[in-house]
C-alpha cells in the first residue's frame, strides 16, 4: 500500500508539472479532489483515457456554468444540479462514483467506492430528460427484445450455434455466452452481472476488482449493474462523450450498416450523404441549437432523428429527442413485415394471430393492439416532414413520402410471396417448421425480409438509389423468389424420386 | 391575400434585420427585386434552401463580374449574358422564372410566373457550352435509353414487378409508376409531366401549384417540362450548385456505387482513392483551371472524366467536358459485353444481328455501325492518357492500358461462356426465352455480365484490386459459371426424371 | 539531341522562374545538381510527379538535418548517411540513381544511369531498420508465397483462368500473365524483370527505355530488379511518401477491404473507426513519436500494427515495426484455419500432415514446427495489449481478448464442419479432388473459410459488429453449411437417379 502511495505521489508531482505543458489541461476549470486522485494514477495507468477526457466539454465546464446559458443552448436538461456536482468539472469521480448504492459493480478502489460502468441513470444527474426519453426508445430494450423473445432466440441459435456434420445431417449446439456477446449482443447490449471478484497486480500494487459477465460491451440495450438499460457511450464515445461525434453518421454506422439495416450505406449514396461527405468540413457540429442551412446544409442521421433544430429566426423546427422513433410513423425494419411502430419499447409482450411474438401475422397483417394508431402515425409523420420542409417544398415532400409509403407496401408484398413459398415447403414437409430459420430454404426466406425488403425500404426512405435496386434491393427481392421457387421444386422432385 | 401581404411584409422586415447578422448574407452583391421577393417569404417557408443558396457562388457574383475573369478561369461559358441577367446575382427568380414560355410547369405564384424545375436549358443562359456537351452525353438520354428499349423494359419488369405465387408458379404484375421512379429512374431520371394542379394552404394563404408526375427526381436523364433532358443538380447539388461537390467522388457515388457499376468502390480501394481520402483536406477543389500536382495530387472522378486540367505552366492537359465519355474509348459497362462507345447518345436506335436493341450480339460481336470506330477510340484513349501522363511515365501508362484492355477481353470471354450455358438451357427448353431475365438461371447469367464482368473491368480500369478478384470480380465470374453449370444439369436431370 | 538540350534549357529557365511563384518550391533546401537535371525536363514531362514530390518531407529536408533531431523523433534509422546523400534533399536522383549496379532496370538516360523502380533496398540507405524489419514481414514474401505454392496456384487457376463450355462441361485455360498481374498480384506484387528495351519518341527526342514484365505494380511482395522484395510505395504513396497517408486506414484498405480480408470494413463500423472518421480532422498524423490520447484519440491500423507510440510522459508504449505481425499472436486469415503466425515469412516451406503446403491440416490442426510457439504468441499478445491498455482497463482488455480467441475457435469449428461436407463429396466422388477449388460445391467451401470465417474473426478482433453477424459473418457461416448440405444431397440424389 505504501508502494501505491509513493507511486501516486510521484505521479501527482509529474501531473502537476504536466499541467503546465499539455495544452488544454487546465489550471482553470475546477477539478474535484476525488477526480484529481483518479487522474494522479490513471494518467499513467490508462493515459489516453485521461487525455481524451481532458479534451471533452465535461472536463472544461462545470454544470453550474452550463446552467448559465439560455435554456435552448444547454446540453444539460436539469434546472439545478446537486450542489456536490455543480461547481467541479465532470470528471472521473463525478461519474464513476455517483450512485454507489445502486451499482452492484461498485467496489473499494484506493479507499473510494467506484464502479466500472457508467450508465444512463448516472448520466441522468445532469441529463434527466435524455435518460427519460431513452427509456421510451425501443433501442433501450434491445437486449430483452431479442433475448426474451423465443422466436428470435431460435433465430440466434440458428446463426450463432456451432454446427457439426455426421450421417448426412447437421446438428447445432446451443450458442455460448461469449459468441452471443461477440455477435448479436455487441449491438443489442449484453447483461452485465457481477459474477465474482479478481485480484490483479498492477503498477500500484495488488488490487481487487469485480468481474462482470458480458464485459466489455456498449450496446444500446445493455443491462447495467444498477438496473438501468443502455449505454450513452454507444453514440457518445468515451471519454470525449461529444455531441459532434454523435451528430455524424459514423456513430450510427456502428450498428446500422449491415445488410439487415443498411441505413448508413443508403445514406452514403443519397444526395444528403453526397452533401455531407463533400461539405461537412465547413459545417458546425458543436452548435446548440443547430440551425438548418447555417450550421449544416444537409441532414446527417442526427438531424432527422435526434437533434434540436431551429431555423435562422430561432424558431424550433424539431425538439431534441432521445426516443428517436417519435419522428417515425413506420418501423421499416421488417419483422417480418414493416409495421407501425410498437407502442411499448418492450416488444416481448406482442403476440400475433398465430401466437408468435411478432408485430405482424405471417401474412403481413399488423397486430394493431400493440402498434401505434393512424393518429399517432400522422403526428410522427408531420414531425419528420417539418424537418424535410426546412429545405424542400411541400410538393417535393409529399411526392417523396407517397413513393416511400408505396414502397413499404410493395416490399411487403414481395415478402408475402416468399412466405407463401416457404409455407408450401412447410406444408409439403420438405422443410421442417420446428425452427423457422435453420434450413437452407428457410434462410433464403429470412434474407427476403431481413436483407432485401429492408434494404429496399431504407433506400426508398433516404433515396439511396442502388440499395433499392441492385445492391440488395428489388433485384434481390425478385431473384430470391425465383431461387426459392427452384429450390422448392427440387425438394419436391427429389422427394418424389425417393418415393 | 391581405394575410399574405402582411406576413411577407413582416418577414421582409425581419430578413432585412437578419442581413446584418447572418454572416455571408449580402448587402453587397446586388440581388434582383424579383429574387428579393422570393426570399422575403422563402426565408421562412424553406429557410435552409435560402441559406444554402446564400453560401453559393451564384449568390455572391453577378454574371457580369464572372465575365471579367480570363476565359480559362471562368465557370460561365458565354461571351455575354443577356442584360437582364448580367448585373444581379443568380438568385431564385433568375433560374425559376427564366424561359417561362417553354416551361409547362410555369405557374402564377404571388403575381409572378415561376416554374418548379430548373433545367439544363435554363442553366444554358450562362453555361451554354456545358449544356451542349451534356446533350451529347449518353447520360442525358438515360431515361429514354432505358424506358424506350423493349429489352430493358423486360429487365425492369422482372426486377420491379411485384410477383405473386400460386400453384407452384409465380406471376409478375407490370411495375407501377411509383416503384419505377423509386428504383431505376431515381438515377436514370423520370418523365416530369404536369398532370394537374393542386390548391394548398400555406403560411401565406391558399395557393395553387402544378402537380408533376415523377416528382421529385434529379436523375441524369430526367425529361423536363421544358422538353430538355437531365438535371444539373444530379451532380451540382441544390442550392449550392458547387463545383467542389461535383469534383469529389461522392457526387458520382450516388449512382455509380452499386454492384452493376462499382466505380466508387473500385476507386475507394485504389491508390488514387487512398491519396484522395488521406490528403484531400490539403487540396483545392475551387481552383479554375485545376492544376495537377498543385491543386491536387491524385485524381478524383472529375479529374479524369470531366474537369479542365492544366499543368503548372498553364498549358491545358484536358479540356472541360460535360460529355464525359469523350475521354473514353470503351464502354466497360457491359450490355451484354463491353463495347466501343455508342456514336449517338440515343441507344434505342441500335439493333444487333439477332434483332435485339443491344450494342453487341449475344456472342459478343460489337455492332459496328452504331459504335465509334478505331480512330475515334484512339483519339479518346490519347485524351485520357494525357491525363495519366501528368503523373505517370509512358511505360507505366502503356503497361496499365495493355492490361486493362486485356481484361476487357477476358471478362467478355467469361460472359460468353455464361451465355453459352444459358443458350443451352433455352435450347433444351429448361428455361423460357420469352423474357430473358426472369428465371433463376437467367438471373445468374445477368449477374455474370451486369455485376461480375463489370466489376472486374472497373477494377482493372482504376486499379481497384479486390473488385477484380474476390469482391464481385474474377472469383464470382468463375464461381458463377460453375453454379450455372450445376443448375443446368439439375434442370436437365429433373426433367429427365419427370419424363 | 540538340533538340533535347534546347528544350531542357528552356524548361530550366522556366522552372527557375516558376520557383518564385509556386508556393513551397524551394530556393532554400539544397537540391543536388543531378536532381535539378531531372526536374528540368520532368516538370514538363510529368509535372504532377514533380510537384507532388515538392510537397514531401523528402524535398524539404536533408538527411543531415534529419539526423539532428533526437533519435525518438527521427524518421530515418541510420546513425549516419553516406556523405554524398547527406547534404541534399532526397530528390529524383538520390533514389532513382542509387545502387545502379544492383538494378537490372538501370539504363542510360540523358547521360545518367537511372532505374525505373525504387526498392526497399534503395530506401534502406536512410531507413535500414524499416527495410530489415520488412524482410521479416510475411507481406514481403507475398509474391512467392502465392506463386510458388502449388495449392494456391490451383486456386489462382480456378479464379483467373478463362473457362469455356462445350458438351455440358467447362474447361479452364491456364491464367495468363496480364490477368494474374491485374488480379491477385496487384496486391501480392508482380515479378519485375527486364524483358527488353524500347525506343520511344518523346518531347525531348528519341529515347530508349528498359521494358519490364509485370509493370506497373506496387504490390507488397513485388520482386524487384535489384533482387529485393516489396514496394515502400504500397503504403507510402508516390511521390509524397508520407507518414500521414500510411497512418490513415485508407492506405491499408487498398488490399485489406475485400471479403477475404475485410479489415477496413470491420474497422469502419467499430467504435475505433467511428472515432477516427468523426474526429480525425483534429488529430496529428505527422507527430513522431505519436502520443496516444494527445495526437489521436482512437487507433488507426497503423497505431495498433506499426507505429512508434509513446504516452504523455514520453515512455514508449510500442516500438515502430515494419514486420507488422510482431504484435500479432494469431494469423486470423484462415488457410484454411486460423493459426499461430508462421515463423518464417516464406511459407512455401510448410507441409501439413496430408502433404499439402498449408499451415494446418484439413482438420484444423496447426503444423507446429512451422508456427510460433505459445511463448512467442504470449509475447506478441502482450505487446499488442500494451497498446490496448493505453485507453482501456485490464478487465476490458482481458474480456475482449477472451472473446476474440474464443471466436477463433468457433469460426474454425464452423470451417471444419464445411470441410467434413466437402470431404464426403470427395469420398462419394460427386466432387473431384484433383483441383480442390474449381467446382461449385468446392467454391462454397472456400467461401466458408476465406470469406465468412475470416470476416467473423476480423469483426471479433476489431469489434466490427455486423461483419461477425449478417455482413458475411456467422449468418453466412451457418447458411453456407445448410446450402452445402442441400447441394451434397442433390448431387447424391441425382447420381442415384442416373444409376
Amino acid at each position: 500500500m505504501c508502494n501505491v502511495v509513493f507511486k501516486c505521489f510521484s505521479v501527482a508531482v509529474f501531473s502537476f508539472l504536466a499541467c503546465c505543458f499539455v495544452p488544454g489541461y487546465a489550471q482553470e476549470p475546477p477539478v474535484s479532489p476525488a477526480t484529481q486522485d483518479c487522474i494522479s494514477c490513471h494518467l499513467t495507468a490508462t493515459p489516453a483515457m485521461v487525455l481524451d477526457w481532458k479534451k471533452s466539454r465535461h472536463a472544461n465546464t462545470t454544470p453550474a456554468e452550463a446552467l448559465k446559458k439560455p435554456e435552448i443552448e444547454r446540453r444539460v436538461s436539469v434546472d439545478k444540479v446537486p450542489d456536490k456536482l455543480a461547481s467541479h468539472v465532470v470528471g472521473c469521480a463525478e461519474c464513476h462514483a455517483i450512485n454507489p448504492d445502486e451499482h452492484k459493480d461498485s467496489f473499494d478502489h484506493n479507499d473510494r467506492k467506484v464502479h466500472l460502468t457508467v450508465t444512463p441513470r448516472d448520466c441522468s444527474a445532469c441529463h434527466p430528460l435524455e435518460a427519460e426519453q431513452y427509456k421510451k426508445n425501443i433501442m433501450s430494450h434491445a437486449y430483452g427484445n431479442l433475448a426474451n423473445n423465443e422466436l428470435y432466440q431460435s433465430l440466434m441459435t440458428s446463426i450463432n450455434g456451432v454446427q457439426s456434420f455426421a450421417d448426412m445431417k447437421t446438428k447445432v449446439a446451443p450458442p455460448d455466452e461469449k459468441t452471443t456477446a461477440d455477435s448479436c449482443l455487441s449491438c443489442h447490449g449484453t447483461a452485465l452481472e457481477v459474477i465474482g471478484t479478481q485480484k490483479r497486480d498492477s503498477d500500484f500494487g495488488e488490487m481487487e476488482f469485480p468481474v462482470l459477465s458480458g464485459w466489455p460491451n456498449q450496446g444500446v440495450g445493455r443491462l447495467n449493474p444498477d438496473g438501468s438499460k443502455g449505454s450513452c457511450s454507444s453514440c457518445h464515445g468515451r471519454h470525449l462523450f461529444s455531441m459532434k461525434m454523435a451528430r455524424k453518421p459514423y456513430a450510427c454506422a456502428q450498428c446500422h450498416k449491415g445488410p439487415d439495416v443498411p441505413a448508413y450505406q443508403t445514406y452514403s449514396v443519397s444526395k444528403h450523404g453526397n452533401l455531407f461527405f463533400g461539405l461537412y468540413g465547413e459545417w458546425s457540429f458543436e452548435a446548440v441549437p443547430w440551425t438548418v442551412g447555417k450550421d449544416f446544409s444537409a441532414p446527417t442521421c442526427a438531424v432527422c432523428h435526434v437533434s434540436l433544430l431551429v431555423n435562422n429566426e430561432g424558431d424550433v423546427i424539431a425538439k431534441r429527442t432521445h426516443q428517436m422513433n417519435d419522428r417515425l410513423p413506420w418501423r421499416i425494419f421488417g419483422l417480418i413485415y414493416a409495421h407501425p411502430h410498437p407502442r411499448s419499447p418492450d416488444t416481448t409482450i406482442m403476440r400475433n394471430p398465430e401466437g408468435l411474438p411478432l408485430p405482424t401475422s405471417l401474412n403481413g397483417e399488423p397486430v394493431k393492439e400493440y402498434l401505434i394508431g393512424p393518429e399517432e402515425m400522422e403526428e410522427r409523420r408531420k414531425t419528420m416532414q417539418k424537418v424535410c420542409l426546412s429545405c424542400h417544398t411541400t410538393d417535393w415532400v409529399n411526392g417523396h413520402w407517397a413513393r416511400f409509403e408505396h414502397t413499404i407496401k410493395t416490399s411487403d408484398d414481395m415478402t408475402l410471396t416468399a412466405t407463401r413459398i416457404i409455407e408450401k415447403a412447410w406444408k409439403e414437409q420438405v422443410a421442417d417448421k420446428s425452427n423457422l430459420f435453420d434450413e437452407a430454404l428457410e434462410k433464403r426466406w429470412v434474407e427476403q425480409w431481413l436483407f432485401y425488403a429492408n434494404s429496399t425500404r431504407f433506400a426508398s426512405a433516404m433515396m439511396g438509389a442502388d440499395y433499392g435496386v441492385f445492391a440488395n434491393g428489388r433485384w434481390s427481392l425478385s431473384k430470391n423468389i425465383q431461387d426459392m421457387l427452384d429450390s422448392l421444386k427440387l425438394l419436391l422432385e427429389t422427394r418424389k424420386g425417393r418415393q
